[in-house]
């Protein structure tokens, strides 16, 4: 096939941009073939804004069954993904899945046995791994050229919202609506790039607060200390509430210390690995003569339309993808393991108990408030992900 | 009287640059009267090297008895500042107590008590309240222009030792000889700045690893969760096994954020209180526009010499001190809380269970294990800590 047709299922925030992106010039192997949406305002807009030639649906069955598809973006609420992206599957069609993958991370495994089932590829919208930046330092880190990593510290608190923001739909930040806050709203992608730097955490302690800065409750507010195989140990603070916000990542390697902040990843490289410094020298107070340098980037950061080229040339050619289904649950398992620590108020370890997290959750939605918002959608929202920090 | 005659007792590291200073031009109304030390090699020294008006006693107990000084300037190891400092002070003498004040909350009330019945002042070293930096964050704070505290987050991993280090002393770094590591030698200072910024928590859950970095029984690593009575949370990060280290204070307010960092505090302000805004304003992604400014300091920062000026004005003059006995106490406090944290994995208040505390900090030193390493006197260690960060 020259071009993967692809249906967009979910014409909200993310999936009106993804239809925008999928029209324009930028993406030449994916064509927009289709869109649905449940709800009738979405699908006049659909009409009234996508070409002729674009089907619209009501609903993603009838898409996924249309026969008009080869792969499906999948823009539904967190909770529907699971049950859209199988149908997809099962029925023969790619997903490339907005993140997170899914609530739980047993429902994500459904999907990576339907994906493998059907040998259909799953593939996450993990689209700040196409920044720069993030690419830089995994490059550096893969490089061996510091060293073990020793130590982690992400604050990523840059993300203010408003309670305009939470009554803006009735599903958000509600357990029922969303099954969780910041954690699986802002922060799939932050987790995301933490695993891809720095591996997943094999324990997580954490501090959860719901509703602490805003009438939600769901969490807002989010401290962590983990520990990693290898001995590291790392702080990951975010928050809804901060204003203006933070977004600093230091990892303390053996070798270097990198800092990202403020668009730029710096490094300072140590001369010898500390491991053997702190063994041979001879001066207690070693002071290292550090070489300070900036990472260089190649100065692209393609977000959503990169991960889109790079599940087209994955379906034409084998290429790699941008992030898999193993990835999108890897993200998801930190992020339930968090959230299980917090409620719990126990370090957890990871792989940790399903069952326990999915029946405290099972709870939390019993006592679920929907509330009575006017859903609205925002055509403005995701532009935020796409700055380099 | 015109200057207040003052004994040394203890000339190792600290002592040894304290007796310097006393007998530099710099303090005019503290004369260095005498200095005491058990270890004839240090006397050697102090009879090389101080003016023969300076008498030498081979105990602190004989110093204080001497009738030579109206106050002594406490530099023994930290389990013996307790007995020396009410030694001190009940034979009427005024105490300057190095930091720690003492290894457990329980001796440090002690010497409260001791100040108390005596009538003479118990006052604390805590030099770092002298560096203009945190002054201005100080000043910044009380003035109220950034409202409530919200978020603290302090990483502190500048005083990276080797294990030379460590081997320069058999007590360093053991139970029995130190009470502690990283918390007790090094965070003192940002112990109680920490307080002195922002209040002492309420609560501490913290993660301290023995013996991460180094040959040492006691910890080198140490990562805090915190929450203040106010609901503000915090996160503090030390280590000597980092490598270059770094010194990031970041306090999160209402209405400002504020970053020291590389000898600079930078402030975010904020036109409107952030409690305000999250309620009324109708943009669910508002996007604060902040004035950052460098918060101006004085560019003082007398450190050592400056805690001595304040204690002699204190008892000529009855001005302030920089830190008196019940400071040393609330970063005693803190510190002790972290290590029970830290020992029995649970979250622990602040007031805690001194007893437990006590109880386990005997079985670690049942367990401690003297170690075999000659001991050495350093004379630039506590340079390091006059840094301005």
């Amino acid at each position: 096939m020259e071009a993967v047709r692809m249906g967009v299922i979910g014409i909200g925030n993310m999936g009106t941009e993804h239809c925008k992106t999928l029209i324009s010039d930028e993406i030449t192997e994916l064509k927009l073939a289709a869109a649905a949406d449940l709800r009738p305002e979405r699908r006049e807009w659909a009409r009234k804004n996508l070409p002729k030639s674009v089907r619209i649906f009501e609903s993603g069955e009838e898409l996924i069954h249309s026969g008009t598809c080869d792969a499906v973006l999948v823009a539904v609420p967190h909770y529907q993904h699971p049950e859209t992206a199988v149908s997809a599957l099962q029925n023969g069609l790619h997903v490339l899945c907005e993140k997170p993958i899914a609530v739980t991370s047993g429902q994500a495994r459904q999907m990576l046995q339907a994906a493998e089932a059907s040998g259909k590829t799953l593939a996450l919208m993990f689209n700040q791994r196409t920044n720069c930046l993030y690419r830089t330092v995994k490059n550096f880190l893969s490089s061996g050229r510091g060293g073990e990593i020793k130590r982690v510290n992400w604050i990523v608190t840059d993300w203010y919202r408003t309670q305009r923001y939470y009554d803006s739909g009735s599903w958000r930040a509600t357990w029922k609506g969303e099954g969780g806050g910041v954690l699986l709203n802002q922060c799939p992608h932050q987790l995301d790039l933490l695993i891809w730097l720095c591996g997943i955490p094999r324990s997580v302690s954490a501090f959860c607060h719901a509703g602490k800065w805003h009438h939600i409750e769901v969490e807002d507010d989010v401290s962590v200390y983990m520990e990693f195989e290898n001995g590291a140990t790392g702080v990951f603070v975010t928050s809804t509430g901060d204003l203006p916000g933070t977004n600093r990542l230091e990892i303390d390697c053996e070798q270097a210390k990198i800092v990202c902040e403020n668009g730029t990843a710096r490094a300072w490289l140590l001369p010898e690995n500390e491991r053997t410094v702190c063994f041979e020298s001879s001066n207690p107070w070693y002071q290292a003569k550090t070489e300070e340098i900036v990472l260089e980037t190649d100065g692209k950061n393609e977000q959503h339309p990169g991960v889109m080229k790079a599940f087209a040339a994955h379906l034409l050619r084998e290429e790699p993808l941008t992030a898999d289904a193993e990835d999108g649950l890897r993200a998801l398992m930190l992020s339930n393991a968090i959230h299980l620590s917090g409620w719990t108020g126990k370090t957890v370890f990871i792989p940790f108990e399903e069952k326990l997290f999915e029946r405290l959750l099972e709870q939390k939605i019993a006592g679920s408030v929907q509330k009575t918002a006017q859903d609205r959608t925002y055509e403005t929202d995701h532009r935020n992900t796409a700055a380099i920090l």
